[in-house]
């Protein structure tokens, strides 16, 4: 089907699929939502004779054999069922008997736009998926895991029919493993998580100011010396781009140059702007002045020759140069820079850095790739093959997607990741209505050269421990923006689903739940870790960068087993309760009351739990104050609620407690995610 | 210090020692516990200003400076406080107002017998670790992160003085990484928690009938037709080995020949001893006839290809061979096999073993490599040279520790694992108890000859999913025995620091306890796991290779996600139930009733709370039954100790509960852990 049509067909076919998304919210828990899908009131049980026979398939280690034991295992272990055949084809079942049968045409060479799209049925009598290639078949085997469900007696498989391709063909997750160091495992577990919600690029975010993570054997300094010994080794790095292919995900390299180039330097100060300066790894967070010389003769020589032992490395055409955020310090403090630009007239530093960026898309062709980069790489003399990443928005003045609505303009190819900042912390409905589609006039051609978008977890502020709730699950949300359909934004039904695609997650082994059961029992010194739970459930760390403000108090090496670390960003029962302040203000309920009384009183019961730890744990002490705030705001409002009346004296200290800033010795980095409902209750029981 | 001398002194101090066990019992929870140490009243403060000076040290990646940084990384996720100084020797710190001061002598070669002695000193104003190795030295920091605790005001380190070796060079963990594969992350963490107790040899069980795991480029037969995929590739090997390395760890690794292989035969069915059979990889358990054909020169230029190829990957110069469990079925059967032992004067199936033992110590001796291998290599003709793997107890019809004695006694070094199978999930207590050193009279040539030992993890039934609380924290107890004095042995102690040291191994990244929330997530369906974590605290999974009699039922892929999985073998409430039954019978002790009656009633309750989430949780229907079991037990109990009697008709009706056997149907694998103490308690009740 051509992209056109299909565009046609979804505007024809969105009030249809929008009724199918209501109809069956409470039964189907898919994300991404599919384009196109029909529940019938049959289920395929799980059993000891379940089985799988892929049709036509010779060899046991193809990519769609081997997601196909990996689904079996997947299934096994969320149903606990004992089932008989642990491959797919067995010998000794007859093909005719399986209980899931796949059909695929082709085996896909893993690259952008390859066909994803497949069928999938599911019916009491059996299950089918078909696909042109296999990686539309692994995502028939993604939905029809999140199809399982428990029924009166065992887990089954809903029925129903499914036909599915994305909208966009770039959705991506950009990890940052310069800034804090992501380890083998971590990026596994995130690629078959990525699997599970048909995500198909992991941008890998390979150096940056505080690190260089590429074993080098032309250039080793670079890992030597700017690394820490945290880098991967050249087999780490085939493996990881193995693992991602036998899940249809391409994994796009980045070397941010020639800015946040800290460690390139610490490797190869010679190649600095800044001549004579001492350069290090960085350990702080920020936006820094180091910067490639792009007037050396030798910082090219030195790109050749890393592009040309890395490029081979990995097998997609696209290899991201980063560019952004250099703000040129050193160029203008370098006299003979200067006097390079006045002789080939580049009138500013932007113009360096497109000449910087023009030597470098041809050393990249020279190796075979293509160069994409961030949005400041678009300049006018930049070839219109590179791709352009858009992110900046409000926080750096400008409007948001401003520069991919310029990119198409201009005949580049774009993908969003504006409004997919996860590492802001942000709610997940912030992410989740941001479309790659802005809301302008474009022509066909112009649409057509947005490929999708890309979540972008920067990691100053994560670690192996905190990174997968950091990502998840709300980059399944953002995941769903960039292969649903463009009407599927109903809030409260992503809400739902996201809930039980969290479960799914930690089946394939995201740790975004172990962990912060792990870090209550740190902060609780393996004490009662009840009412710092509790807490959590209204907490949210803070958010836009506001946490470690000026990028000085944490260095690379300091505690993420904070309190703010265990806290998430969308706190457990803000939502439950939101929607209770609202029935009781907006619909004047009296029926919620109880159930707001019963929320107040587990706040006001929290600190004084939190004091029967606290003399064996030291960490509980830094989150007593703000426990005793949130107590006495608890107890206020329960008060309130109860009197159906507030004081004004009460409804001051109740608003002087809600504003109220942390301590700034105490740090907690943490702000109470219930302030505005709370407050909005104050107002209206005020008003009575 | 000699070994003799060390030991008389041993003898000398025992009693010093043994009192300051108990002096400071409650304030110091080493694991294990040193060989002298004196307490002071000072704590020195984890504090921003805490940093590490290594003397002489010039290079950041020795492994002193490594494991230095790992040290300070875990004192600040457990601590939270926020270093300056994220590593050793930072520049502009005065070496002299460092916090932790250590002098090492030499780097040492990881190999058995190297100095692994420390003396540690903490006070109020400094630390300093001296050893004669690096290995010496890591150990120092290993007792050191186990002295924080929590203090008024914050994290600090135990004031004390410590001087520390190992009572034995020996001191290992075994993981079969062949029944279930183990991938790196699970080997590697696993690995940093042996360093935290202090064991020092890592036995790989690499090959058995489920599968074979190495690469190899000279037979990749072996791994790509017998291992499902899942290996280790060269560089991953080489890469453990040197993370091991770094952490003052020797790798052993086993192929499992002549027997036990049907992983083997799988690749090269020519050299099996059955002919014209086609072999397979396993997916039960149990012994299974496959073996290689010793009568056949092939089987010596295989044996000789691989290791050739293999035996370079590992630097320990010890490579274990297995030669377990060869039941000799097919040799029997294979009469050119019966033709060439008549030939050859090989009068039983145990010397044509030895004939083909002694041709492979040939070839590892060409290699460089000595051979060990489990105790039914010890045949009269075996060199000297082999290292004996004691193993058979009861369950063989031996006397526990028999092929030890009769080893030394032959003039053969050895290591004991008998008594330290892991995996038939006996209480830690049955463990810590068993010494390598026999209670029978042997020269000190044959005491010497006993090196040590090695906790077995057989991975029929464990998954990386459940394997660390297979092994933790039980081998804790275990490395004590390993290294501490013979003559520490209080049961009470040991639990109480047992906990201590749980909490350490998951601070450097063991998930025994994640998995068991997880676990108990998956089974519940993501409800409230309240009952079923209740039930886990009183149910232990089978022992003693109960679950999965016979072998079949569990294959390699069943799900390993049930109840059972959940519970470990030292359930959490049991000791202390015990404690208060024990009271109450044997001191008359009537205080202890409302606590009794406390449990009762907990226990009472669960299959209520388990039917609140059955309907939406068919894994919760499995453990029901069982759940009213012991509710029904939990209230005639409660009620007879609140009566203080108990009828005999009620005394009938609870032996019948507690002796029945669980329906097979429901496969729950698990037994209720408290059984003979209610019994003893129903018993005392019904004679008053």
């Amino acid at each position: 089907m051509s992209n056109k049509l299909f565009l046609i067909l979804l505007l024809v076919m969105g009030s249809v699929r929008l009724q199918a998304q209501e109809n069956t919210s409470h039964q189907i828990h898919l994300m991404p939502w599919p384009q196109e899908m029909k529940t019938n009131d049959s289920n395929f049980s799980i059993t000891e004779d379940f089985s799988v026979f892929i049709h036509g398939e010779q060899d046991k280690y193809t990519r769609i054999s081997k997601a196909a034991v990996r689904f079996i295992r997947y299934m096994t272990d969320k149903s606990g069922v004992f089932v008989t055949q642990g491959f797919p084809n067995a010998k000794g079942v007859a093909a005719s008997s399986a209980s899931l049968h796949i059909y695929v045409d082709t085996e896909a060479n893993i690259m952008m736009g390859i066909d994803e799209s497949y069928t999938l049925t599911v019916t009491d009598t059996g299950m089918e998926i078909h696909a042109t290639t296999d990686v539309g078949a692994m995502h028939g085997l993604s939905t029809l895991l999140q199809l399982i469900k428990a029924d009166k007696g065992g887990y089954v498989f809903t029925g129903i029919e499914i036909k599915d391709e994305p909208r966009f063909v770039w959705r991506g997750l950009m990890m940052d493993v310069a800034r804090h160091f992501m380890p083998i495992d971590v990026v596994k577990r995130n690629i078959d998580a990525m699997a599970l919600v048909k995500l198909n690029v992991f941008h890998w975010h390979l150096s940056d100011d505080q690190g260089f993570r590429v074993e080098t054997k032309t250039l080793p300094e670079l890992y030597k010396k700017a690394s820490d010994g945290l880098y991967y080794t050249q087999a780490e790095i085939k493996d990881i781009v193995k693992y991602a292919d036998d899940r249809g995900i391409r994994v796009v390299p980045e070397f941010d140059v020639p800015g946040h180039g800290s460690a390139f330097l610490t490797a190869f100060p010679e190649l600095g702007s800044k001549k004579g300066m001492t350069y290090s790894v960085e350990r702080n967070s920020g936006i820094f002045d180091p910067t490639l010389d792009p007037t050396n003769e030798k910082t090219y020589e030195f790109l050749d020759t890393l592009f040309k032992e890395v490029a081979p490395l990995f097998t997609d055409v696209y290899f991201h140069i980063g560019g952004d955020e250099n703000e040129g310090k050193h160029w203008h403090e370098n006299p003979e820079i200067q006097q390079f630009m006045k002789e080939n007239k580049l009138k500013d530093n932007h113009e360096l850095q497109t000449y910087f960026n023009i030597r470098l898309e041809k050393i990249l062709a020279k190796y075979g790739k293509s160069l994409m980069g961030w949005e400041e790489i678009m300049t006018p003399n930049m070839p219109k093959s590179a791709l352009i990443h858009s992110w900046r928005g409000v926080n750096e003045g400008m409007q948001p997607g401003e520069s991919l609505i310029k990119a198409v303009k201009n005949g580049y190819q774009t993908i969003l990741s504006n409004g997919y900042y996860i590492d802001l912390l942000l709610s997940v409905e912030d992410h989740y209505l941001v479309d790659p589609m802005p809301d302008v006039t474009l022509t066909d051609k112009e649409a057509k050269r947005i490929l999708g978008g890309e979540a972008t977890m920067w990691a100053e502020l994560v670690t192996p421990l905190t990174v997968d709730s950091r990502i998840w699950p709300r980059t399944a949300a953002i995941a769903e923006r960039f292969w649903s359909a463009q009407e599927v934004r109903d809030i409260d039904h992503m809400y739902e689903r996201l809930n039980t695609v969290s479960q799914f997650l930690e089946l394939v082994g995201i740790q975004h739940l172990k962990s912060q059961e792990y870090l209550l029992r740190n902060i609780s010194n393996y004490q009662d870790t009840h009412g710092l739970r509790q807490l959590t459930t209204i907490s949210e760390p803070f958010k836009i960068y506001s946490r470690n403000a000026g990028g000085t108090q944490y260095k690379t090496y300091s505690p993420f087993t904070l309190f703010a670390d265990a806290c998430i960003a969308d706190a457990k029962a803000v939502r439950s309760f939101r929607k209770l302040v609202d029935a009781y203000v907006d619909q004047s309920d009296q029926t919620v009351k109880e159930d707001l009384m019963r929320y107040f009183k587990a706040w006001g019961a929290i600190a004084d739990q939190l004091k029967t730890i606290e003399p064996h744990a030291p960490l509980v002490s830094r989150v007593i104050p703000y426990a005793e705030r949130v107590g006495e705001i608890a107890v206020i409002s329960e008060k309130a609620i109860e009197n159906k009346r507030i004081s004004e004296e009460e409804l001051q200290r109740l608003k002087a407690l809600l504003e109220q800033k942390e301590d700034p010795e105490v740090n907690l980095d943490v702000e109470l995610a219930v302030t505005k409902d709370i407050m909005k209750l104050a107002e209206y029981l005020a008003k009575n």
